[in-house]
């Protein structure tokens, strides 16, 4: 047996996820359906709507955050759910395009426990498919009909360019064996705070909000994003493969330079040395060796500082905040502190 | 020796070219300049302007005949030359993910002499420098200041989707047997002449032209889109490869069903049949048997109905344009005569 990370009371997923889900999908079908034939089977493969021979199944397209916070993002600026819309699909197809084009460069053949787009179609295909997608986001903000079409197009450009930083930046870590706690941070900044933040604060700017709602939302979804990423890199040591769908200890067995690892590496003298220079080799080893290694992380303090850190960090969304409206504010901190408590 | 094509009299490339390149320039540049320092690097390197050290080098950076478009374009519709610029530096950057990701798709090593972004920094770097691009060609148009940016953003959505298609159906070509020349045209549209297209039309459209001016750029755009292809398909077979910098018959080689390949198994019992029979067997053969496959597309009629086709597009592109102001039409119309004279 492998210790694995299941707190007693992980919080059931918000209902807002479920109904915000269901305000956008229909509108994220509509768009998919306009991308050309090739893309979108893809597309609707990949999105967990049909198997790998084109055959429509039931699923529920994962946890759907991005979404949501674009919805709320529209009501927490006193709009309506239909006003952040557009917003959340396209946010939802930047995100899926980022998914399709990672599995292909990190080689991952499953994802959410079903072959990835490139196993199964192609390289080509998972690179073509990936542009439609981020394209076509475009497109929808673009079509929105909302007055602040530009503003949330732009918005939407600039997050997907700070997600290609934060990839390129991870892509980068793999060659180096000196990457700080900092860095490591800007990093995930990149690569889950931006898409995050652009999510929380694209609704909002669809509804013309004032420049301080949607800089406290910026705010929120950085945050979170932070917290998210933290919690993703927990999992990815001591999670669950049952609930996660990935490999015991996946991370470890990649030498990902995940923030706990990062956090432990600078904090905490011998044993930190010991983990440098095991990052560092090239060997996987057995499970035993990778509990051995998680245990290692685990000394020199970086699960601890992970999830202490994550919910500081919520607590800062929450805090960001504080001046919106009670209801969607309300349903924005279930979601922040679902992200710190889920298990997968 | 080989029989290369090399007409008596090709034309000097327009001075349209080279001044609006003058134009746009600086503002693709500065446009460069706001992406991350890994995909700025790799795309000013693929652009031309450094060399893979990152030293700066003197290049023309090709013909330039999108952004050239998108300027005249915008004159075209009685506006400035500056009107256009935005739409041209978003067209260019278009044009060139495109390329980043297509030599990694195709495994090309070499770009016009040099080393491909895929072969000289890894596929990770082709695919997010590429992903980088689409997303900052959006940005540019949304930045221009244009009231009419939301529509030149559509344009581009719609032209890059167009683009995908045409490389979608282009990678399925290489699965079949069974091609036929409606659909090798249909695939040439999308591959070549959406961002044609597109290019002649988004400085009217960043200009606010009424509907005739853009359909007729759009129109003009499309028909020189096909001759382009028709042309490089052309040379693709019979281009001399000290000027493409290609191989000698590169296209035989690859076993690609271009447009004049297309054509002649369509149209030449006996021959048609031998060179079918070829086509879809696996070997390449050496330059002799290469150049009988040559003579039998040429046999068959292929050369003849490709550079008839690309004169007949030509043709009809002039006619589309000509309500349009006498000074930008004349340039137009030098450009196209330019695309089915060149020699690489």
């Amino acid at each position: 047996m492998t210790a694995t990370m299941r707190p007693t009371a992980a919080p059931a997923a918000p209902g807002s996820l479920a109904r915000c889900r269901d305000t956008v999908t229909p509108a994220l079908r509509a768009a998919v359906e306009r991308l050309d034939e090739s893309s979108r089977a893809i597309s609707a493969y990949h999105l967990g709507w049909t198997d790998a021979n084109g055959v429509p199944v039931q699923g529920n397209g994962g946890k759907a955050v991005r979404p949501a916070l674009a919805v709320l993002s529209a009501q927490a600026a006193g709009a309506s759910p239909e006003t952040g819309v557009p917003g959340a699909v396209a946010v939802e197809l930047v995100h899926n395009f980022s998914l399709v084009h990672d599995d292909l460069m990190d080689g991952d053949t499953e994802r959410r426990h079903r072959p990835t787009v490139w196993s199964l179609y192609g390289a080509p295909s998972a690179i073509l498919t990936g542009d439609a997608m981020l394209a076509l986001a475009q497109e929808v903000v673009l079509d929105s009909g909302s007055p602040h079409a530009i503003a949330a197009g732009r918005l939407l450009a600039e997050t997907t360019r700070r997600l290609i930083h934060g990839q390129f930046l991870d892509v980068s870590f793999e060659q180096r064996d000196d990457v700080t706690l900092p860095e490591c941070v800007t990093m995930a900044g990149g690569k889950t705070g931006a898409l995050l933040s652009g999510s929380a604060a694209i609704g909002a700017v669809l509804a013309g909000a004032p420049a301080a709602v949607v800089g406290a939302l910026t705010r929120y979804g950085e945050e979170i994003g932070l917290a998210f990423q933290l919690v993703d890199d927990v999992l990815g040591i001591w999670g669950d493969p049952a609930v996660t769908g990935k490999p015991v200890f996946s991370d470890l067995r990649a030498h990902k330079k995940s923030l706990p690892i990062t956090y432990a590496t600078g904090h905490g003298g011998a044993t930190a040395r010991e983990l440098a220079g095991w990052l560092a080799g090239a060997e996987t080893g057995d499970e035993t060796e990778l509990a051995r290694v998680a245990g290692l992380v685990e000394s020199a303090g970086g699960r601890e500082w992970a999830m202490a850190e994550a919910a500081r960090r919520v607590a800062t969304a929450e805090t960001a905040i504080a001046g919106l409206p009670a209801g969607p504010r309300a349903e924005l901190i279930e979601i922040a502190r679902f992200i710190v408590g889920r298990e997968a």
